[in-house]
């Protein structure tokens, strides 16, 4: 298999998995935080997913490190078939979650006028923008590992 | 470039592109015949986010057409990465608009108690819906652009 910066065991990728788990890890702290967000299904979804995120990247930012440190790189084509299917699907799930809390956060900041719960909201939108920057860093991992699977 | 199910120019691409142009369209059709949709962002980004599938992929129809009537494979290096660019961006928005149309509509029909603006609702409840499946083949289209470009 070819390789290149952000194929597995790569420092890249290791980074690419770190951010992915600092935001979404950020995403949640912020929306657990609020005291009403149980009352909308989309904001529990988002945390659902994001949790999904943070586990699946922190098992593979350990695997990363592994690899680095034992100076090996991780180009199976089984294994980068698990990290592609893994990726595509927590990336999926992240956008999904993110635009579905973000149309809510829009709805109640801009066309209902303003958000009436104080701290609440700026708690939303920061959980929002952490979850849209947690599935971007997903999006670039997963675009790698395809790529890389379909490159051989 | 290798040549499989899905590839532009094949009849699996066409029924594809087939496919999106007229989800899209049924989405457009089911939500901008509600009367209330430009009160909700993420209801006129819907639109004019299926809008643009529409554009796309009846564009890229006509091309698969024509190259099936002209027995022509139409795989260029750089066709194929102007395919795959905007196979991604138009998924990717796709995604997001129906992921957050879908977030307001779940909060209006099980958050919020039951839907109160009658047919609205089912209305937007099918524009959602035609949204996702319009997505979903978009998304195999892109992954089968990625792949061909990524294979070589």
């Amino acid at each position: 298999m070819k390789d290149f910066a952000g194929t597995p065991g790569t420092l890249t990728a290791l980074a690419l998995r770190i951010a992915q788990f600092l935001f979404a890890a950020a995403s949640i702290a912020s929306m657990a935080t609020t005291s009403s967000f149980f009352n909308f299904t989309a904001f529990c979804y988002l945390i659902a997913s994001m949790g999904l995120q943070v586990i699946w990247s922190f098992g593979l930012a350990l695997l990363d490190a592994y690899a680095l440190v034992r100076r090996q790189a991780l180009h199976n084509q089984i294994m980068v078939s698990l990290f592609v299917i893994g990726d595509w699907v927590t990336a999926t799930l992240s956008l999904a979650a993110a635009s579905a809390s973000g149309g809510i956060t829009v709805l109640y900041f801009h066309d209902l006028g303003e958000c009436t719960i104080g701290t609440e909201c700026q708690k939303y939108q920061l959980s929002v923008a952490f979850a849209f920057l947690s599935w971007f860093t997903v999006f670039v991992s997963s675009l790698i590992m395809f790529w890389l699977l379909a490159a051989g």
